[in-house]
């Protein structure tokens, strides 16, 4: 269910202690969200979709179209 | 966060224990998610998303528009 956050963050050449920094959390945390070893907590997919700049749809593959409603 | 899980219940004039019933967990986990007690799991998230045809961005509040990413 989180591939799309492993590959977020590939295309990004980021690196899941970068990530783990911006969240605010422990490495091993977050390589647990990519994981799915542990639920990525509502608050995390939306900071993940303002990081990326990519819709909470997408990030959960619910769409292959990335781009985040525009109007608030 | 999840005010629009209740006001989306409300508006179809649902009651907790149909939700619980769809979702396939507890009435008392269900009431948890709504008042916020407890982080709607990512699973859940697409659940209700599916159930009233709105995107999860427009669940979790990132946009006034409900409607779903139309291409998979």
């Amino acid at each position: 269910m989180y591939k799309r956050i492993r590959d977020l963050r590939e295309d990004r050449d980021m690196t899941q202690k970068q990530l783990a920094e911006y969240l605010n959390i422990s490495q091993a945390t977050y390589s647990r969200y990519e994981s799915g070893n542990l639920d990525v907590p509502s608050s995390v997919l939306i900071k993940l979709s303002e990081f990326y700049k990519v819709s909470i749809d997408y990030i959960l593959g619910q769409t292959n179209i990335s781009k985040r409603p525009t109007e608030k």
